[in-house]
């Protein structure tokens, strides 16, 4: 998670999701291509090339790949491949939870081989022993793996259990959060020099008020910031969630879709002419904006 | 669900856990397959067609072929495929577990395509929406998906979250509870004949008095339960569960590796004679045994 924080320094928090629905190639561009697959591994290619060095990392999220059968995670794991070749990080968001040996199995899965990414997302309903198998990457020198664990998503239904009050005047989230606290505090007694947990925290970008007390919650631990853009999420919430320890702020749809906010390029798809080149360069537009956007909210803080 | 429901009462509740590890294949029966996914494929195939007739289900946990990548997946599909083809019932242990299209993507990879099962397992923590976009495959006519949601697992870390008592003198499993107790009660009022949602849940096989809370707890809702044999859970406790609407118990360790406690087999082994036939019949022999173990103590009750 270090070499991710320290990435942010230099490109800003930005990470792009790569949640490429084969849907979102319109069908002028598609048609260029021998399979939608094929064409949402060329998208997903141009965008890391045009902008390796203007993003902190790329976020793929696993169910759009998962939805196209075989060829959809061949196109998943071009796509990992990519970024490593690019000298870029990615966040594999696969938000796996599960015990023992089939945990051990999931964390050979994406830390290792065609689904190797550098930080993975996990889901930690079962218990906090479900961390343990993952930890073993980054406990191995050289290793620079990392976990961004569920703490507190951007959607209506985190109500139903992740922010359900316990008995003892707390909440769900909070014991995930005692434990994320309770594991850089650790790792910091054994290291004075430790900075940044390899255990980081999936925090929903929802806004202003919940952003101030998450970022007071966990004021050392990195955070993976999705909600951002289209789910709602402003910049100004975001920046409050970069405090501290920091985080990269997740925009998919915002990005990937970003040509259908340009009316010269939406005449252009209805005439037949867009071009993948044209979405790559309205997706390194909206990133340059983005950017802007959110570290100004943060210069005003 | 249903479907399920009545294949237990002609073959008992027993489900096949093929949680198949390449490394449960000993060396000697490995090298006569030209990769270990091969071998790992061939296990699963000669168990489905042995035990088709005396088993209710497979449960494949994707756990296993994901950790073996594009390979490993593809082997993935060929079980589950094998599995319809014999035209018995596929239960896709994949705890998945998020929200919007996300979720969407998740179900059509699961429900349709490559890797269709008839039924997932699912975990809740992110809300009960995540659940939605599972539904529309069971809502439509003919088709006959179900999920089981996780309620209470077998693993320590189940206190952690799942079993954290709520401010309203609930739990947060019980919240899961009454979300199934719910979706069942507003199913039967719109259909009289109504008996089995396709809403089901996992309930670990732990110990007595915790099976006989949760059969009580959720009477009309049928159960996956894991945690039997190597897990620790015995024929009593998993008896318990089975009563009321009841459900399946899985074994995957306790059948795959049944082999190993056969001293005629293990001499086999050692002495590179061990067959997969071998194997394979020593399955379906502890199938039976614990179908007769697990119906005997059913009875007793």
């Amino acid at each position: 998670m270090k070499i991710l924080q320290m990435k942010v320094g230099k490109t800003g928090p930005l990470c792009i999701g790569l949640d490429t629905d084969p849907a979102y190639i319109p069908d002028c561009v598609k048609k260029d291509f021998k399979s939608p697959q094929e064409a949402v591994l060329q998208y997903n290619t141009k965008i890391i090339e045009a902008t390796k060095d203007i993003v902190a990392c790329y976020k793929v999220q696993i169910a759009y790949y998962e939805a196209q059968g075989i060829k959809g995670l061949e196109v998943y794991s071009k796509t990992l491949k990519k970024i490593k070749q690019e000298g870029a990080l990615s966040i594999a968001d696969i938000k796996r939870g599960d015990i023992a040996a089939t945990a051990k199995a999931y964390s050979q899965a994406h830390f290792s081989g065609d689904f190797e990414a550098d930080i993975v997302t996990l889901n930690p309903y079962m218990g906090f022993e479900t961390l343990l198998p993952w930890k073993r990457y980054w406990e191995q020198e050289n290793m620079q793996k990392g976990a961004f664990i569920l703490l507190h998503t951007s959607n209506p239904g985190r109500c139903d259990i992740e922010c359900l009050p316990t008995c003892d005047n707390s909440t769900v989230f909070c014991k995930v959060a005692d434990f994320l606290n309770n594991y850089y505090a650790q790792q910091k007694e054994q290291n004075k020099e430790y900075c940044c947990p390899q255990l980081g925290a999936v925090v929903g970008c929802t806004n202003y008020d919940e952003a101030r007390f998450f970022r007071d919650l966990c004021p050392n631990i990195f955070f993976l910031i999705p909600g951002y853009g289209v789910q709602g999420g402003d910049a100004r919430t975001a920046a409050i969630l970069l405090q501290n320890a920091g985080g990269v702020v997740n925009s998919s749809r915002g990005i990937l879709l970003a040509w259908q906010k340009d009316e010269g390029l939406l005449q252009k798809e209805k005439s037949g002419n867009l071009l993948l080149e044209d979405m790559v360069c309205a997706c390194k537009n909206k990133v340059l904006q983005d950017t802007k956007m959110i570290l100004k909210e943060k210069e005003t803080l």
